[in-house]
């Protein structure tokens, strides 16, 4: 029942209206034999692959789950074949090196095939999607023997890495981990300790397993300051296990059938990577890498919320709506969407869905530019950016997906509870990423203490200029999006005021900012939308839909910005504890 | 690890102060015996219940689920036994009337009764759960011989009812409904067809359990004035099995102990309930009751919810808040509740839970008003304000039992999405009463097109009249009661304005107009919970908790009520329809 057709007419919109990034390209020498053709070819492959060959697995794997047994974790029937042929196609090496045996194609490429392997089956992506970052952060900070050793088997796929950062005592605290490393005779270290959630942690899809963990050397100062990073295979260089077991695997909501390990470290063996005790300095590379792809879960799973819940509600007749399009018939039931409260569920779902894609294309674009742009001034601008855009686009993107499942399960009413139709799996599948990577309440932290209050808005300004020049360039919603600016100009600025008394009102408002600057984005997202779409809807009528979207989100959905910006002020009020 | 207390102190503040119950029973001479300390008592025992046979039943009976076999359905382990619990303890004849076998108390204890059972284990609960609205609808519709056959073994907990109205093609559209029933030469019929997601409709904790079945005469004109209702039970006097068979039960998001059934009636012998072709009349008699205790299902999954998610965060150290309580010395993290961003998700959980509680006594007290009342027009007036609540009852709490459940369940962070925990089975069984019993959608327009717009405001203005009282009563959060009111005047009026010249727009603005008027009612109950609250607390400390959550209920919740008329002023603009 449940299905998943990549949106590849959206996404071609995307990258080659709204981003303009074939021009982009054009002008990196990095990117300089990618264009839109080519663009467009990759992403068709990537929907054979997402539609045809992870979306059948999608709730099979869910109701089967992985399997643990003596330390060995069974993956559900089909991912492992499933995996050689991600494999064969060659989508771990989409975004790497040429030089590592990569395609070296654009991150924001990437972002679109991230996507879809999210929205088709976000459990089996839970074991390729840390892969890129875990190959940034060894390419940037593992010795040269390392690097040779394993960044070429990462990019064809032949070994898995994994993140172990969570310790059962430290969770969002990870300055309280206990994992300790010891120096060997021949420069290796010895690793001791338990981690917990560690996705992919042990499986059967690749032979060797590569761990990334953060552990304490024994004169490690206490807290973040103390805390190293370090390599651990699975197998040593002679085939043997290394000293990691797989303790059990969690019984979880969502996201089954990946398998989420406890592991146990007994003296494994170990390298340094990065310098010691910088091991979260070492980790940074990734960090807006891993939170994108967290948000284009969210984005995925709005993506396949949207498209299962118009189908359906295309199919289901129920009661006579009170107004139908015009030129229909009345029947004695008309198909649900006609009704307003359904109505509204799937404009929403379709405005907001369509805009994070925007919003979330975006963020990758700007990483590459912050590699490739040809001037230095103009790839800090794009990193400052980017740095911005990242927490957003992890906690607003995920609570979207996680809500708009939510009304998706609605539109299905009885059918939607059972598991038959999947679209209750697509909402439990949804609420880890609110959680893991940073939960969404150490996004907002992130956001407005440290890239706005700790920049002085400088980096925010950049943003603002951004929508600025959306504003310059006109279209029907321009006025609109000015007036939002001014008023969130206005509030950043009683913010700044406020936090001088009051130092604890930043925190007690994060989460509200993260929101409203989530929905401001979309209103970008949108202005820009209509302005492009309009002189193209001449020449085909698909663009309509655009218009339409836009002038849903400006009369229907805008409002959300004033709850943010109520709840902003309300909070200027102290905040009770509890007993 | 998931644990479940009544909260007895605060059910006991809503009786005794918010709503003056015991006055209004001892005005009652159907209520003369009823006093505080017996409603107590009656609690306490359900308390006991509730948290000590239910409540470990609550996770076992998820995991294990149901299990059907050749038309059998076996429930989880304990399941049965906690039934005879129930049945020993005299629960199911708690609000029914002496005559049969009933305790006789007001239906607001029942609701306290409810609220613990569905919090406690909302899957168990929904084999119970439709008893007294059953009981209610045979009691008012069926003729003599059945009700003296039936109502007693409804009272003794002998056999438990259920309610057949889904098919597959009919669900919120009951006029589509194709069952059909036959009159056989002894006055019964004869009933063929298909009935879906029945709650309860085969099971193992009774030996006979009573159908009461929508279905069709051969005569019977379309749509909904062609529905006669009848009562099919599984056995015959014989003992014999009915033809009613359970073809299957579903696979379910939640509420994975109870059986949801596939039933066919293959010429299944019934009576007639009521009047021919007046089936849904005959049930409107249980419809408030019903709807009622489905609300009752969101205020205990909220109840449930805080209680967890409170008891985690003060167990849970992680980081340094940047402000404690006074007094409180640093150190290296602190329990998570005083992170502001978890402090602002706990007090929502204490303050919305506890005022739905007093709402949703309120509602039941109205009930028992409208039946008991000395005065006609006191029985009326109650009959309409139940009327006008119970939709946002049913649908309101349900939302935010869904929406908190996954505030607490974010409390918890990665353990928060594993089964040890839980609390994301609380998330998973909380969503299902958004869809039943009418959902969320068709509850909203009830309000506002039938119980609003169509009395011409009337018993909304009665409502008002109300608010307007506390108003006048004084209290620290008088003037805030009193501009709120206003504001939904001025918006009804326009709302009224506006639905003449556009017939849709009540329709656009349902849902938005339900959860607005479902902030005012807890704006309401905090007024009315402070003002009551501040003379007690020279007495008792306690009643600082409740001066609390109505400070943080009129700073930071309020303007939940100004995205909601944000969104009734933006939807004048039309709505496309989705192509």
């Amino acid at each position: 029942m449940w299905q998943y057709q990549a949106p590849l007419r959206d996404m071609r919109f995307v990258l080659e209206h709204w981003l303009q990034a074939p021009a982009s390209w054009a002008e990196s020498p990095a990117f300089a034999e990618v264009d839109l053709p080519l663009a467009l070819q990759v992403l068709e492959e990537a929907a054979r692959f997402s539609s045809g060959v992870l979306a059948p697995l999608n709730a099979s794997g869910d109701r089967q789950g992985c399997r643990w047994q003596a330390g060995e974790v069974r993956t559900p029937d089909g991912f492992a074949a499933a995996y050689r042929t991600y494999v064969e196609g060659g989508w771990p090496a989409l975004a790497c090196a040429p030089e590592h045996g990569g395609q070296g194609l654009p991150q924001v490429l990437d972002a679109a095939l991230q996507e879809m392997l999210y929205a088709s089956n976000h459990a089996f992506s839970m074991y390729t999607g840390i892969a890129h970052g875990a190959y940034l952060c060894l390419q940037a900070h593992a010795p040269q023997a390392l690097r040779e050793r394993y960044l070429p088997a990462i990019v064809s796929g032949e070994i898995l890495p994994t993140m172990c950062l969570t310790e059962p005592q430290a969770g969002s605290d990870v300055g309280l981990l206990r994992c300790r490393a010891e120096l060997q005779d021949d420069g290796s270290y010895h690793l001791t300790g338990s981690k917990l959630f560690i996705s992919g942690g042990e499986h059967d899809l690749t032979d060797d397993i590569l761990h990334l963990v953060l552990a304490r050397l024994p004169d490690a100062p206490a807290g973040t300051r103390g805390i190293s990073l370090f390599l651990v295979p699975k197998r040593l260089d002679d085939g043997s296990r290394n000293a990691v077991r797989c303790d059990g695997i969690e019984h979880k909501m969502g996201i089954r059938g990946s398998a989420t390990c406890s592991l146990s470290f007994d003296g494994a063996q170990g390298w340094l990577i990065g310098e010691a005790n910088h091991g979260l300095a070492a980790l940074f590379v990734m960090m807006n890498s891993a939170r994108l792809h967290v948000g284009l879960q969210g984005l995925g799973h709005a993506e396949a919320a949207w498209q299962n819940a118009a189908d359906y509600a295309r199919e289901r007749r129920q009661m006579r709506a009170p107004a139908r399009p015009e030129g229909v018939a009345a029947a004695p039931a008309d198909p649900i969407h006609y009704h307003p409260a359904m109505r509204l569920a799937l404009l929403r779902l379709r405005a907001v869905s369509q805009g994070l894609r925007a919003i979330g294309y975006w963020g990758a674009h700007l990483l590459d530019q912050a590699e490739y742009a040809a001037l230095e001034s103009e790839r800090q601008r794009a990193a400052r950016l980017a740095g911005l855009l990242t927490p957003v686009i992890k906690a607003f993107f995920t609570d979207q997906g996680f809500h708009l499942a939510s009304e998706a399960l609605q539109v299905f009413g009885g059918y939607g509870y059972t598991a038959e139709y999947a679209i209750e799996q697509t909402l439990r599948d949804s609420r880890i990423a609110m959680i893991y990577e940073g939960s969404n309440e150490i996004q907002a932290n992130d956001l407005l203490l440290r890239k706005v209050l700790g920049d002085g808005g400088a980096a925010l300004d950049e943003l603002l200029a951004v929508f600025e020049q959306e504003v310059a360039a006109g279209g029907e919603y321009a006025d609109s999006l000015k007036k939002l600016c001014a008023n969130v100009q206005g509030l950043v600025k009683g913010i700044f005021a406020n936090a001088e008394s009051d130092s604890e009102y930043p925190y007690r408002i994060a989460g509200d900012f993260l929101h409203l600057l989530g929905w401001v984005l979309l209103a970008f997202a949108w202005a820009r939308s209509s302005r492009l779409a309009a002189p193209l809807l001449v020449e085909d009528p698909w663009y309509q839909e655009k218009l339409d979207s836009a002038g849903f989100f400006f009369t229907y959905l805008l409002p959300e910005t004033e709850l943010r910006i109520a709840r902003i002020e309300a909070a200027r009020a102290p905040l009770a504890f509890l007993a």
